[in-house]
């Protein structure tokens, strides 16, 4: 497409989604509740179409000779669609963040002063992965009175476009309808379709990238306007002085090994000197015996050659090891002689998402708390905690290792920003 | 001074601060409070020093030629020490944010989650303004456990270094001492500074520029920092059909005349057609009474003239009027025929800062209140009220006009982000 019919193209969409916003944003809960219900039937009903475009998909993924498991990521069958359906139903369940009281007080000149949450307006939200994000992220926003401008990965097109079609229809068609504009996909995989959206600072509110590494810094690097981000998941165990040796080597295996290729999987385990000869030998044997390497520091190689043990899952560690995110059956592993080197360790090393400390001693617990300046800092508990369905949140929008707005896991409530409403009689500066 | 020794100097600054800014965010409450004490102690007794070099800078602005006003703001006499060190005493007194517990829950696999605020890190104030707010930015930075570097106005350099120097070494006095580097004056006149600065996105966590619009744009063109910006001050006055016409010409004078040169001034009177023949004619004679400048619709014309008004201060207003930030004895004035029309004007032309409507109607008073997207929006209440003070925040590091982290007014809690803690006995993820 030429860029100047792209861009004009691209701020229409946002326009009319910033339209959207507003009508949105005074809808009553029950409203935007009765949306989302139609949406839940709208996909049921447009099983076929959406399997139709799905397979689209599929047939041109495989001639670009995408691999068996990113196909599998693309694919989207019937069960799939009926889970979406299932998920459509759970955020109507979830709490209406919108409207809620923050905090109340009358002012001495009798101002009654409440801070109260309203939604944030228009959300770009960038993603690569499943089809599923379209239809999980555009009831997120649409819960928390926003509107939603969605782009997804290229490979998806066809289906993405059919689940906003039948998304945008299904709200629309309530009693009190959310504009069909609330809900947009970007209906091209032209790239630059990005950069002008990334352009629109008065119309998009805040981006949301979801992806690798590559993605959220292309769209930092691109943009003014408010970026909620996830760089990397570098995270920590440490096991400290005095550790029951058997809840650290707990810990340390569901941490690293639960699920590999996930942001909140262990990737360091940092162990004190004072327990490392009595805890090393028999935790690295049985992270080796699972698959998963290992690379050490020198003091850590020369505990395990003394305990007798070699394997070619054995490396030393250089001086990149510790800021490595594997993702994979791969760990780390680092002797510290101090809780407080522990924490120097994660603050050069870390992401600030999520690591924990494995203590019999509270105080010791609270102290690596106030220390390491990480999203989720745990006492006794698998990194793999760090999620916003374990956390309660009820869903999950990602998980944000920026500091600004918000941090860690981020449910409705994050998507939503708020408003000073004070209510008078007559109050006047003096 | 040469590029890459500029460049240098800067990061070593951030660097210094990061490290001050570690050690800051565990301090107790009463050591962060016995620093603010000494302090204040040290800015009265280097008195004499800070004089001398407040000296300087006005004797290089005569000499530059700065206006009366200007260097009545740079002026820092005896007074105006005495004032800060009371300040100081005010931070002293507020609540420690830090620590505050934000939500707590036990999940069902017992896992203690609780949300607890933290110190963001290191940050950037970048302003223009009095030297006073060297010393208030770096009390409330230092009590919400945050490192700051600190770059003011070149005008008073001389008295901003001084009141560095006697700042740091005065916290670094007390028995468990805050960092010198805690606080940290920019101490190069070089403009290239800011722009070094403002690249160092590992090392400062937020820039927060205060000043006039070009200044906010600069820094916000220049950063991938996140920025919490206050651009401008459009606020309005809505007058509602049915209003009381004297509450409503009193708060329109209030929040255009009790201080004009402020942000939360209104710019803008709107009026519902259903009460402009009776309000307009005494409301606008009273304001140009009091030397206000109007520039209104072609409606509101007809109607002054009708009531036989005519005065110089009077004038049309064009396309652009409605735009104005005037800081200065002018207002728009604009009829409207709704509620829902003075929500569209003010979505058009406002910015986002703080308007109020005049009703009898709580239930309009609501609508008006969801409807507009602002930081502060009220019923009945003059637009001068929005404000950290009048608020009781007891402290104002600024107005946001952003909608992300911080919105409205902004005290100390604003200057802190959370932490997810999670105390557990060996919780793992199934």
């Amino acid at each position: 497409m030429e860029n100047s019919a792209l861009k004009t193209q691209m701020v229409e969409l946002a326009r009319e989604a910033r339209a959207a916003a507003r009508v949105l944003a005074t809808l009553p809960t029950e409203a935007k509740n009765s949306a989302l219900r139609h949406a839940a039937e709208g996909l049921i009903k447009s099983r076929a179409l959406i399997e139709s475009a799905n397979a689209t998909d599929l047939a041109r993924g495989k001639e670009k000779g995408l691999s068996g498991p990113m196909l599998d990521r693309l694919r989207l069958d019937t069960r799939g669609i009926e889970k979406l359906a299932e998920g459509l139903h759970q955020v109507c369940a979830l709490p209406d963040p919108v409207g809620k009281e923050l905090s109340r007080n009358v002012r001495p000149n009798g101002l009654l002063l409440r801070r109260v949450r309203a939604p944030i307006g228009v959300l770009l939200i960038i993603f690569e992965s499943r089809p599923n994000v379209t239809v999980e992220a555009a009831a997120l926003c649409l819960k928390s009175g926003n509107a939603c401008i969605l782009r997804g990965g290229s490979e998806a097109l066809a289906t993405n476009r059919t689940l906003a079609k039948v998304l945008r229809e299904a709200v629309a068609e309530t009693a009190q309808p959310v504009p069909a504009a609330a809900i947009n996909v970007v209906e091209t995989a032209d790239r630059a379709a990005i950069a002008e959206l990334l352009k629109l600072e008065g119309l998009i509110d805040l981006v949301i990238p979801r992806g690798g590494e590559s993605l959220i810094r292309m769209v930092a690097e691109n943009t003014r306007i408010p970026t909620i981000k996830h760089y990397k998941g570098v995270c920590h165990v440490y096991v400290d002085e005095g550790a029951d040796l058997n809840l650290a080597k707990t810990i340390a295996l569901n941490s690293k090994l639960q699920r590999v290729a996930v942001c909140n999987a262990a990737e360091t385990l940092l162990v004190h000197r004072q327990v490392a000869a009595a805890f090393l030998p028999e935790a690295a044997a049985t992270l080796m015996e699972k698959g998963c390497e290992l690379r050490v520091c020198p003091e850590t190689k020369a505990i395990l050659a003394a305990a007798g043990i070699s394997n070619k899952l054995l490396q030393e560690a250089t001086a990149e090891t510790y800021y490595n995110e594997y993702l994979d059956r791969i760990m780390s592993v680092k002797i510290v002689p101090s809780l407080e080197a522990a924490a120097d360790h994660i603050e050069q090393y870390g992401s600030r998402h999520t690591e924990t400390i494995v203590t019999p001693s509270p105080e010791r617990g609270r102290r690596f708390q106030a220390l390491v300046d990480s999203a989720c800092v745990f006492v006794n508990a698998s990194t793999r905690l760090s999620d916003g369905f374990e956390f309660g949140l009820g869903a999950e929008i990602g998980i944000s290792t920026d500091k600004l707005h918000a941090r860690g896991p981020m449910g409705l409530e994050e998507l939503t920003t708020y408003k000073w409403l004070g209510d008078g009689d007559g109050q006047l500066r003096t």
